[in-house]
């Protein structure tokens, strides 16, 4: 039997089926699907689908094609004249048809298009006198000239014009030039007899410039038109588009030839879109529009107001519109039923597009549906209680991006189309916001409590801001990257917020900022998209999406798939709380320097800053002294509202100098309290200035060199700890020690947490307080000698963000001046701090995992950091194994999801091939 | 039969022997291979161990012995009687002992020891008797009654005095107030009867105090030594010793008793110490001192001159004294004979020590003896020649330390004992250097001009100061670790150099500097110790061993042995030129950023500051076409001096913010020359500030960003390339991309090497320049990705310093903080700056390397950085594999000695116990 490279499709028989991508692509997979299917049996316009095999062949055969091809083309077109009751070139009843590519992955309009392949001299008159509608095939016509001559006739060629001297730019012209001539803008107010004679001069053009008549024989366009499509899989679009997607040369491209079915055959006809559910809110009930006697492109154009198809799609603005249902009820009948048939086979709301040719009902095209986010949450949903899903189904259906759409404010779809762009910048926080310009932080918090809403407009942010980045809506610098204080801040609250927008200029002083040419003074409106991090000018509706119940119960389906935990990072009892409604098993990162910032910081900061300067331990220590209570007061809080859930909290991190003040008065009133002059005092803080902070005189180093510093620290924790247990509360501190890169650090510290627990226990009379030791894992020297670390350390802690850093050489606060260029060229795929590097960085907390666990069977680990809220990096965390993510409250519905979908895929994957595993674990095994 | 427990050496006899120190500790192996081995035979004063065993037992078991012990000490004691014809508490020929602790590893002074043993009331007239010296035999015995009170009795008692009540403390103010009584101020004026006097005074002091009186039974006192010396096993010294060595507790400590034999009895009577070639400069002759009738300790406290033993050990200072040779000659021909033998026993240089009592040698003690740098490599060669030892061995004779005194001036070390110390500094560029003070570079190099010797004193050093530098005789810096800059420009040129000298404040203004209370105008001279890191107050001597022809040969010898291959970081034709001269094969570093410093860089630093100011492409090249020249001429006479050595090249590697000038009318110039204000100037060089800026825009960083800063050093390093070949010459540019984290950057940057490459060729005509391209791996996450890297790049050097700061997560520039906090706590047993960190970094290098050549067999593997001259670091680095280290001209001699020793030492290791793989290695075989 000669090789089969024609698969038929239509009049409910399909040689194919939707499994049969790779052979079919994409397309005509899902054509055969359709149309073959014993569930579905679709109306499918009847066609046929060259296979990727005979692109493969015509590449290696000097672009030839099989000899068995033509043969089968022949018969094939048979079958479809025999389903569609037209005959290919008949003078009396002519089919025409498109011919379209289709590869196994799609890639949108990078392969060649021909449509209303078929009409000839002979065949028009025909198509005149069955649709008694001739200025429909004349533009029909008209267009098909365009298309070939220009995708068929000028590529055989082989001229490469110019941009402007393309064929198809000519005959556009010549097409201008009519409509002027008739004094017409639109071509839809040519008529019959105009398009007929620019057909006429485009076939003269065509031949003057090609050398070749335009064919007028229907097989020579129907199989230009193939080798249209096969040649453009080699284009340099397509060769382009490949490269950056991936996909391998050898796939090639399927060809489809489909019967042409037109729904502007006069009133009997029509074309229209639909969901199985609606997708702007989830309403279980069928919903789409359609137009009378129009083409699929005239319900997209907007020209004319589309119709409901049913009760359901009404709308404000349609609601004067008769419906399908009314006007066409056996039809709409067999739509709805289509529809069902089509959800209950593809298992999720189909969007389908039909066209009704003179009263017969073709569907052109079903795929899974888009959908916003409330849509999502509510289709999972009912679709589980339907028993048309598995819960772990419904948890892919609803992507991360979605759900963030139900956790913060968002602009108004509608007035974000029309809005007046001013600039884009980093997306730092999400969600939308639209507020009058403030330049400080004071005028936030006074405009605030006036009850107005604000956006705080800044250089950069730094510490002292944090009050008033609370009271704005919304947080815009010019500086700074995704990691900024700014961004940082903002993310943690889920706060809108956009940085680094570099077309901003601020001028403090004068109280207004530059975008381009326009001037923004305080008290002018702008709207935020921090999302996608989009400045608009004035102000924009907002939608909110937050108070939707279904969250909750969608998060629930989440967590009883989901093996990972998910705690949060937050340094107060309010933050602690927030994250514990949205389902925190814990706090994965207490940050105690986080007391010397912001609200009611003034008291601990100014000791702190005693502290710094100290020269002496006795002066440090008497420095400690005083911020002692304002710690425990710090940390009772939030380990009180965690009430017996995990609480880590990671000793102090930061280098200490970015706690000296620069102003010269703050600089004397703490010399005063300690008795030096505000010389000595510089000295002091230039003696701490460092070249490379990052990597300099922070986090474990500090406790070695000054113990007492850690020993505060550890007595304030134990102590409230013994406090909440004797009022009957439950805890369960865990201390972690940061920036270590040896064991001997640990012992170091070990050493003086012992000694304070027993002091603490003696002094209190508390019998135990269950409480762990353990590390950040986030100099890359701690992963590799990851073993060791876990003789003393209970629990590791990937402090990704670090661990980035120094993996990469990357100092976050100054990739600015590179990432684009990085990104651009592709040298990396990801910003690695907004995704975690699996590669690199993954390749080291994967094998400190191990490391860990060898020495410490079962030991908990987790990350904290940017990436735990991160979905591609909570995916990571799943598939190494790690115990939880921690990220910032508004993070954690994120992360439960993220956390959920990963199980299942593992879980599909293992399944499917019995691998899945990533690659580091699999680098890992052989070992 | 019974378990033995002491083991007899003397009389031309042994027990034991060499081998057994774990059982007998290693000086009762020494004394047991002295005394019974078959070559040696010496005669040893006879003696018995107790072995370790019988340490571990006592503990085990209440601070009993084993039954058997008594019974076998009394069988060992009757034995030595024999052999030394005297009979321990005889009152006619008493023998008196010693008893002395022995570990497996020396604990110098930690544990006691009791000499004396067996002075009782009954054998003190039989011994005045016998050595007509009634003053001797009392000293001994008060000195017995001091020892024995406090290291047994005291301690028996359980007695735990403060400092100033022990009974030993009481017993020295009894003796004071007798000599103030006296009216003398020496013990040796003390009379026998004042002696006598004072014994008797002890003895009832020590029976008030201690509650017991002194013993006068010898065996009492034998045995009372012995529990003394297991008790110290365990006492508080000793226990933190262990701790800080890492001595293991169980291993317990032998005890010692040996015969006594005094070289004071009177004119027959001598004692010595003696090597068996010259220590000082090799000479391979007898050599040593004696002196008549004296104690081991007057030869070395210097009251009485020495005598040369022979003709060969004359100096200035004895040559006035008879030799032993001519006052005793029989006994010096024994003795002769004797340290013949023991080289050839050890085959190495001894150093001995030897009694002559009432005319009967013995000998005391042999080891192997210390000696200096010039001498250590004579020896070695001599001993080759001699064939006494293989060349393997040689190899290992001469350490490191010793050849570098060979490599640089050095400070006469009898000047330097009796110098003023003003303050100690980082030893940051080794030997020594005197010099008058100056404060500024300019001065340096006027004075310089004149022919005087300066000292360069500096805050810190800067590039500007490079031309100073040179011409000072040495640098020292009041600020700065040992990689700070001064430093690194001063171990490059070997030259003298303290950094980091927190004790001096300098004043620049008033050109003066302080130390503690004392001033140093510009002009005074000091001396620095820059191996030591220590300042001398005024001029002392130096001496020179540079000129040492037999270094050379002795370098030769290290060659024929090594493996790994040792290039150097070079940058000039000169330094090429000397790094060569010292064994240099090839260049391993040459840093384009270095022309920009020091000499000659005024034009192409202005240059590349416009090019770094640059804001547009335009701009940026035409300052490149500046540079070019310059950077031709750099290059070239490198590689030219290299001829046909392979030469690497880093490309452009530091953040060019560091270039940027900070004073007002530097900035003008350039911003006049390219046409922008002031203003504009300062805003694009604020652009470039970085926070961390080792993390930053640099290397491969800037090449991928502005592609044409790489294009126009390649086409640089091709172009010279070509030039030079068409002259006739031979070159081998290996181009290395620096701070890559990813393969995608090495083929961004390959495309444009490979163009350039090819333009080069087809425009100077060459037919070929054997090339290659290669990276850095000095990011962690190169190293983790090394096999991907190693698709792309031809060779890997690894840069150890950045690797280390990543790694760990230091940065250097900023470790001053908390370094000596990590070494004085051991968390970190060496700066990883200086010796690489094997288990971290040494684990990314293994790693990398094998990942590497897994992907490119064979592929060349080197380092360069600090480390290429750090002897461990060459050890690892021989021991990983790698194909060669490279250093700064001046350490090159040492790597080669530190290469050939690691190729003995692996292949002794490997002959030992066939395993002789480093654990990195051995990590890896487990995968």
């Amino acid at each position: 039997m000669p090789k089969k490279y024609v698969y038929f499709f239509g009049g409910g028989k399909a040689d194919g089926d939707g499994s049969m991508r790779n052979l079919l692509g994409g397309k005509g997979a899902n054509l055969a699907e359709m149309a073959g299917h014993k569930d579905l049996k679709l109306p499918v316009p009847p066609g046929f689908t060259i296979t990727t095999e005979v692109c493969t062949y015509y590449y290696e055969n000097k672009k030839k094609y099989p000899k068995e091809l033509e043969k089968q083309v022949g018969l094939a077109l048979k079958s479809v004249e025999k389903v569609i009751g037209k005959k290919f070139g008949d003078t009396k009843n002519p089919l025409l048809v498109s011919v379209r590519s289709g590869a196994r992955s799609s890639m949108p309009g990078m392969m060649e298009t021909v449509l209303n392949v078929g009409l000839t001299t002979k065949t028009i008159p025909a198509l005149i006198e069955k649709t008694k509608n001739e200025r429909f095939v004349y533009d029909a016509y008209r267009r098909l000239i365009m298309m070939y001559s220009d995708v068929v006739m000028e590529k055989a060629a082989g001229i490469e014009p110019k941009d402007d001297e393309g064929i198809r730019k000519q005959l556009e012209r010549i097409m201008e030039e009519k409509k002027k001539e008739k004094g017409v803008t639109l071509d839809t107010e040519l008529t019959a007899e105009d398009l007929k004679e620019l057909a006429g001069k485009f076939k003269v053009r065509v031949k003057e410039v090609l050398g070749k008549n335009f064919p007028d024989d229907p097989f020579e366009q129907v199989w230009g038109g193939i080798g249209a499509v096969f040649s453009s899989w080699n284009g340099k679009r397509a060769i382009a588009y490949r490269k950056i997607e991936g996909i391998p040369d050898e796939w090639g491209t399927a060809v489809n030839v489909q019967s042409m079915v037109f729904g502007n055959m006069g009133d009997t006809s029509a074309t229209g879109v639909a969901f199985s559910r609606n997708p702007g809110n989830g309403d279980p009930r069928f919903y789409g529009e359609y137009l009378i006697n129009a083409q699929g492109e005239d319900v997209v154009a907007g020209i004319r107001t589309p119709a409901p198809i049913n009760e359901a799609a009404k709308s404000e603005h349609n609601k004067g519109e008769k419906t399908l249902e009314e006007v066409m009820s056996k039809i709409y009948k067999d739509l709805f039923a289509i529809q069902k048939r089509l959800e209950k086979h593809y298992k999720d709301m189909q969007d389908i597009e039909f066209t009704i040719e003179d009263g017969k009902l073709w569907m052109l095209q079903c795929r899974n549906g888009k959908r916003n986010g409330p849509a999502a949450v509510k289709m999972a949903l009912d679709m589980v209680k339907e028993k048309l899903i598995s819960k772990e189904e419904a948890v892919l259906r609803v992507s991360p991006a979605q759900l963030d759409e139900l956790l913060h404010p968002i602009i108004d779809s509608k007035a974000e189309k029309t809005a007046v762009v001013l600039a884009k910048g980093l997306p730092a926080g999400p969600g939308g916001a639209a507020g009058t310009i403030v330049f400080s932080s004071e005028e936030a918090i006074t405009a605030a409590e006036a009850g107005k809403k604000v956006i705080l407009v800044r250089e950069e942010t730094n510490p002292e801001d944090v009050e008033g980045m609370r009271a704005a809506q919304a947080i815009l610098t010019a500086r700074g990257g995704m990691t900024s204080h700014a961004a940082l801040v903002a993310r943690g609250w889920g706060k809108c917020c956009i940085v680094g927008c570099a077309a901003i200029s601020v001028d403090l002083g004068a109280k207004k900022m530059t975008i381009g040419g326009k001037t923004f003074k305080a008290g002018d409106w702008v709207t935020l998209n921090g999302t996608k991090g989009i400045v608009y000018e004035g102000k924009l509706d907002m939608v909110d999406a937050t108070e939707n119940a279904l969250l909750f119960d969608f998060l629930k389906l989440c967590d009883s798939v989901k093996v990972l935990k998910v705690r949060t990072n937050a340094e107060t009892a309010a933050d602690a709380k927030k994250a514990k409604s949205f389902g925190a098993e814990g706090i994965g990162l207490f940050r105690t320097e986080h007391m010397f910032y912001g609200e009611n910081s003034e008291k601990p900061l100014f000791a702190l800053r005693k502290m710094i300067v100290s020269s002496t331990t006795e002066e440090r220590v008497k420095a400690l002294n005083e911020i002692f209570p304002f710690f425990k007061n710090s940390i009772k809080g939030t380990l009180e509202a965690m009430d017996g859930y995990p609480v880590t909290v990671r000793l102090l991190d930061p280098p200490l100098h970015e706690f000296i003040p620069q102003e010269k008065d703050k600089q004397q009133i703490i010399a005063d309290s300690i008795g030096i002059t505000l010389d000595e005092f510089r000295k002091r803080g230039e003696k701490l200035h460092e070249t490379n902070p990052m990597m300099g005189h922070r986090g474990v180093r500090l406790g070695i060199t000054y113990p007492e510093i850690t020993e505060m620290q550890v007595r304030a924790i134990f102590e409230v700890s013994a406090e909440l247990i004797k009022s009957g509360k439950k805890v369960q501190p865990e201390i972690m020690i940061p920036v270590t890169c040896s064991v001997n650090e640990l012992k170091d510290q070990k050493v003086i947490i012992d000694k304070v627990y027993k002091e603490v226990v003696a002094k209190t009379g508390v019998k135990k307080i269950q409480y762990s030791v353990g590390t950040m894992i986030e100099i890359p020297r701690a992963a590799l000698l990851a073993d060791q670390m876990a003789e003393v350390a209970e629990f590791f802690s990937f402090g990704t963000n670090d661990l980035t850093q120094m993996s990469f050489g990357f100092s976050r606060d100054d990739i600015g001046a590179f990432m684009g260029d990085y990104l651009n060229k592709k040298v990396l795929a990801d910003d690695p701090f907004q995704t975690i590097d699996t590669d690199g960085v993954g390749q080291l907390i994967s094998y400190a995992a191990e490391l860990g666990r060898d020495v410490r069977p079962g030991m908990k680990l987790g990350i904290c950091g940017e990436h735990g809220g991160d979905p591609k990096s909570v995916e990571f965390c799943h598939n190494v194994g790690l115990s939880y993510v921690s990220c910032s409250p508004f993070r954690v519905p994120i992360a439960r999801l993220a956390a959920a979908q990963a199980a299942v895929k593992q879980k599909k994957a293992e399944a499917a091939c019995n691998c899945g595993k990533t690659k580091a674990k699999k680098a890992k095994k052989k070992k």
